[in-house]
């Protein structure tokens, strides 16, 4: 284990927060009271500070090779540091009153889960809002890319990095060298971005709420400065904007690449991407019809639009509502919980299960149903046309296996503190699978505030290791992990 | 496909169910009124007489060979003829008002589910009564060991059968003959019947309960001829005998036959029965110590006697309760939902997805963590001390994902009618894992009898095609199945 490089590369990252959190400073020092700018440019100072100890302290090392074990660590380290530092300006400020309430929200924003203790939102100076909005941005695609982006400038080869965020089927390379894919895609997040902000200015949101929403969408977050989040604007072209962007930000930002560049044909090809949109038309088309048997908007287009909307939102585990889905009939809140399952695209900003993962185990229960047919027959599973290696379909089981295992401690946990089942389960389903709002007491109108310290620090974790695609965090407590 | 051998084994066992019909028929003529004995004989004349027929118009046969193939359409095809038949004594006596009822009871008896839309269970005759229990033996492991045994005596090898009735691991052989194997089987069977009979007469029982209750037992079935099920007694023996006689009824059969005849040691060896028990232990720590804190008993081991029926009822997938546990804190309840997803084990008369599928997969949940940290390491995956092929943990990941997707569909279709989310999941959790009670509506002081005749149908396919190991009966519906 190569710890003083971790440390290396950690404190490089929270330098980097540091720069980015000047600029919510800047928006305190432009007209907010002085607790607020201090909240800010005192922890900016710390974390600058100590970073650049570590980052000299450390400039002699010898071997910049990371091994698969220390990009592991590094992995849930940094975005222990992130969550740990980003909570210091809620806290400080004072607008959440336990630094427990600030690790839970930032942890959420860096995860881009968006499960918020806010009961007031609105309440918070602007400059605050825009920090929790950012921590989305640089969460969703930002940590990722710039690990990548930054490691190869510090020396050292990230390719192990990327396959520790994404322990599915393996990333298509899109280019030979990980800096330069790493660039490309931070481009593309950025072309997104400005795309969307212009898009929310034309729908008449303010620059404000036009950055802050599109932070939420891309990273598939799901935080607004809005206490009735999207639903505040009563917009259907709005709703539009926002729903095709978090679909956009659910998918694989390879096959956005692959958009621009060519080959296109293999985009169409792509089956996780079929899938995806098959699922997202079929909810969209069930939801719809369910609300429009219940009546409970008045016109068809108000109808699909918040179908529509919901379904893009759960599914790419973004976590935005147009309304109180909660009141909505039994059918339409089943199928949301079904697509809390199944969560975003592999290499997209989206948590959950992922769509590939879903794809292939179901094409595995269909292979062996043929088999139970044609017991002699060779039989192959194909993905986008290849044929895909049994160890990634065993990487899958596991991986599906674990997934429901964590969802059924935490939902145990949570209610052993006396919280009803729907609650309990959704409450580990949005947490793990990064969504956001749940059902029962954590319903889109609701919030975590009212749990029990523990029960936040749990969840934190739960956001942590979902986002980090559980292996990478849990390896860290294996016995194999730590020997020699 | 062999359709007429399926017809002719088909008729063998309509033969032999409707001898077990004289049975509740004798009763009925002690004493009862004649719509009830009509009730009874007419089927028996009926079924008699259209077996025979078919028997000897299929009697010059020249295959007597099972294929797989016809294996798995002789396994759904004789299910569903046992629950089309054994439901006539119910509606013929107007006990159950239309055929639908009559059907869903039926097939709740022969799976072993015990599912029930009697609201009234007290009022109907005793020889109704008798019979609904007796559908549980037959079905527990009657239906099995009986065409495991009969198969032969037709002239035809029926190893195919076991298979079509297990796909998980492979079924050890007691035997080289499977006619001995069935023999056995049944012989201990009988054995545990008579002694669960005993102890429930010692217990203060009449005959006829004890008689009911261990038909209830044994094939985990759950039906009791007491409207509050075995809470009635409010006896600790009753509880207890009933407790260890449902956690006998879960264990593989193959494993109490080790148990008498040796070698001892790979009983206590086996991963399956240690899984089991560890899991029925802790369940019932944890709701012991949740019910404790709740004050819901009075005394401790009153609090350790319904925690540990319950589970063990869940747990087996039997069904009974002692207490409406809807009322039981949430922890308690939720650990209660989890159990309704495992099951017992396989080889046995219970449910679910079966212990064993659920080791294998933690199994390998946690031999892919190892191999992340050791990527080059080749480790093989151990169950009783022995390496398991990865075509079996193939088998069983597609089995669990089938079984999830199998849940979502029925609890989707629950939904559609209006019913709220924990009815609707338990529903389909009770019935695909034959069960019997859920939570919400179908709590275990309520009843299916609510629930329109379409979903009545639905969930009596979904019981059948659980108890059935999902793949028997759904590659009935793929097209290779039927190609040439």
């Amino acid at each position: 284990m190569n710890l003083r490089l971790v440390a290396r590369i950690t404190a490089a990252l929270v330098l980097i927060i540091a720069a980015f959190m000047l600029i919510p400073a800047m928006m305190a020092l432009a007209g907010e009271n002085s607790r607020t700018i201090i909240a800010f440019l005192a922890p900016v100072a710390f974390m600058a500070a100590s970073a650049i100890l570590v980052l000299v302290g450390t400039r002699n090392l010898k071997v910049r090779e990371l091994t698969p074990r220390d990009g592991y660590l590094l992995v849930s380290v940094s975005w222990l540091a992130a969550a740990a530092f980003g909570a210091l300006p809620f806290y400080l400020s004072g607008s959440m009153s336990t630094y427990t309430d600030a690790f839970f929200e930032t942890m959420s924003g860096f995860t881009t889960t968006g499960a918020s203790i806010l009961t007031r939102i609105e309440l918070l100076p602007k400059s605050l809002l825009f920090w929790r909005s950012l921590t989305h941005w640089l969460g969703g695609m930002g940590i990722v890319v710039l690990t990548v982006a930054v490691l190869p400038l510090l020396g050292i080869g990230g390719l192990q990095l990327i396959r520790a965020e994404a322990p599915g089927p393996s990333v298509d390379r899109l280019t030979p060298r990980i800096t330069e894919t790493a660039k490309i895609l931070w481009y593309l997040y950025m072309a997104f971005t400005l795309l969307e902000i212009v898009l929310l200015l034309f729908g008449g949101m303010n620059l404000f709420d036009a950055t802050t929403h599109t932070f939420g969408t891309l990273a598939t977050g799901g935080f607004s400065p809005k206490n009735t989040s999207i639903g505040y604007y009563h917009s259907l072209y709005i709703n539009g904007v926002i729903t095709v962007f978090m679909l956009i930000a659910g998918m694989n930002f390879a096959l956005h690449f692959k958009l621009l560049t060519g080959p296109r044909k293999s985009v169409f090809r792509d089956s996780e991407l079929k899938a995806y949109l098959l699922i997202f038309f079929v909810a969209t088309i069930i939801i719809t019809l369910d609300l429009f048997k219940g009546g409970l908007f008045q016109t068809l287009s108000e109808t699909v639009s918040h179908a529509a909307f919901q379904s893009a939102s759960i599914l790419t585990t973004t976590g935005y509502s147009t309304t109180d889905f909660e009141k909505w009939p039994f059918l339409s809140q089943t199928v949301l919980v079904f697509l809390m399952f199944i969560g975003g695209c592999s290499g997209s900003t989206g948590g959950g299960i992922k769509v590939i993962r879903i794809v292939t185990l179901f094409k595995q229960g269909f292979k062996e149903m043929k088999q139970l047919v044609h017991p002699r027959a060779v039989l192959t599973l194909k993905l986008s046309g290849r044929s895909v290696k049994n160890s990634i379909v065993f990487a899958i089981s596991g991986f599906f296996f674990l997934y429901v295992f964590l969802v059924l401690i935490v939902t145990l946990l949570v209610a052993s503190a006396e919280h009803d089942i729907l609650t309990s389960l959704t409450t580990a389903l949005a947490t793990v699978g990064n969504i956001g709002p749940g059902l029962g007491l954590v319903g889109p109108a609701e919030n975590y505030g009212f749990y029990p310290d523990w029960i936040k620090w749990v969840l934190s974790f739960a956001m942590m290791i979902g986002r980090l695609e559980i292996y990478t965090v849990m390896v860290l407590f294996t016995p194999v992990f730590w020997k020699r």
